[in-house]
């Protein structure tokens, strides 16, 4: 099986005009095959408010009701995901830009409504997404770019985590490739003690995840981030990094004990 | 040579939800392989008032500062195009949304400023755009959907008019199909007189569309579109067509006397 990376790059670098240029410079170096994945960051929340459309979150997520929906369509799919193609364009990568709804490879369904009504949230799983698509763009030499935007299959576009889509798409991927993925963040990894940029835990299992959630170790905002992670391994990905945008380069290079590598069980 | 038909949708339809889904429609149902490249529409200067950012214009062309190109970006290729993308895969045509910088199907160049900066308008030229993108797309069965923006290749990307787009890319494909080019907008085609909707030129030559616009009779509107449309046809574009989106099916059908047909020299 031919390898292939790829990568989910976080808001908070995405947010940093200089953190997300070095970042571009890095993933154009990655030999191979690759995927990625980014995040909307907080430019649609500031463009939101611009449009008197302010944020609603319920739970860490966002609602996504027919206003903001509008909102992040034009930010992730539009602004973000066009001012990556074109700076990797520069660097050389033949990038091209998707959402879920581009050649259909993110099929989604709309969230249903039990205690919170998320509105226009899309929900996937991995073995509804074909990886045809996707294969036919890289086996002509370009590179995908994918927004966290997908649709239902009726006209009806949809909210969709980034860090779920890295998950599932690694794991569609996995029928036809040795799959790496990667989640880059402004952190480490993941940490023992999040004030202590130095806690990074080198390796985790699914026997040390649970024991790190018992703890209350392992963050909210991280849990889901894991849980994908390794419903992913287990569907088929290889290995999975968990490190800091900067650190790319070293990751691929295979330098260890800097960031977080997750282990099948 | 296998037939394409590339189809231009115009601002208008698109700002009419009702049009606009009729004409999705209509365009599932062309036969073969197809491109649809669509125009703005008022959205972009809708919301770039709301924040604050008032539409420039000079000649009947948009001046795009930065901020207008962000506007443009989001609306155009986020907006726009994502929306259009999702109803096709509605209608069950695998679309597949694009700007220029993807998969750098269309290199431009920053408009050079002469009495007039336009900004960061793209100025494109067909024997700088390469089929290979686009036919592998297509070959894929992805029917590719191009919203006007373009790109320097060196990070910068540029708002570019739809038509010009149009023209452009039905001339590169011809070196590989026989391509019928469709302008689709809310006329029946040119009109000898503006007021009267029943006026259309049914066939235009190089010859009499010179003796058109020395009598006045071709609208300043028009004549870029012609222009470009004539270029086409020179460059190896097979028909040129100019037509009510609402008429599209009947033009493909082969009716006459509906709209107006471009003939070459």
């Amino acid at each position: 099986m031919q390898a292939l990376t790829l990568i989910k790059i976080g808001g908070n670098v995405i947010d940093d005009p200089e953190a997300l240029a070095a970042f571009l410079q890095s993933y154009a170096r990655v030999p191979g095959l690759k995927v990625l994945v980014h995040g909307g960051g907080k430019i649609a929340s500031t463009i939101g408010i611009k449009l008197g459309i302010a944020p609603k979150m319920a739970q860490g997520r966002r609602i996504t009701d027919e206003e903001t929906l509008d909102v992040v369509t034009m930010v992730y799919a539009g602004l973000v995901n066009k001012r990556i193609v074109s700076k990797l364009q520069a660097e050389g990568v033949n990038a091209l830009g998707l959402t879920g709804a581009d050649g259909n490879i993110i099929p989604a369904a709309k969230r249903p409504v039990k205690t919170i009504d998320y509105g226009f949230a899309g929900d996937i799983e991995a073995g509804q997404i074909g990886s045809g698509p996707l294969s036919a763009l890289l086996e002509n030499g370009l590179f995908p770019v994918i927004a966290p935007i997908t649709h239902d299959g009726k006209g009806q576009l949809l909210n969709t985590n980034a860090d779920t889509i890295a998950a599932a798409v690694a794991e569609s991927l996995s029928s036809r490739y040795a799959v790496t993925l990667v989640y880059c963040f402004e952190k480490k990894g993941v940490l023992k003690d999040p004030e202590d940029e130095e806690s990074v835990i080198f390796a985790i299992n699914p026997e040390s995840y649970a024991e790190l959630k018992e703890k209350g170790i392992v963050s909210k905002g991280m849990i889901p981030k894991l849980d994908n992670a390794f419903a992913a391994l287990k569907g088929g990905v290889k290995q999975v990094h968990i490190c800091r945008a900067a650190d790319l380069e070293k990751i691929m290079e295979g330098e260890a004990y800097i960031s977080t590598r997750l282990e099948p069980a």
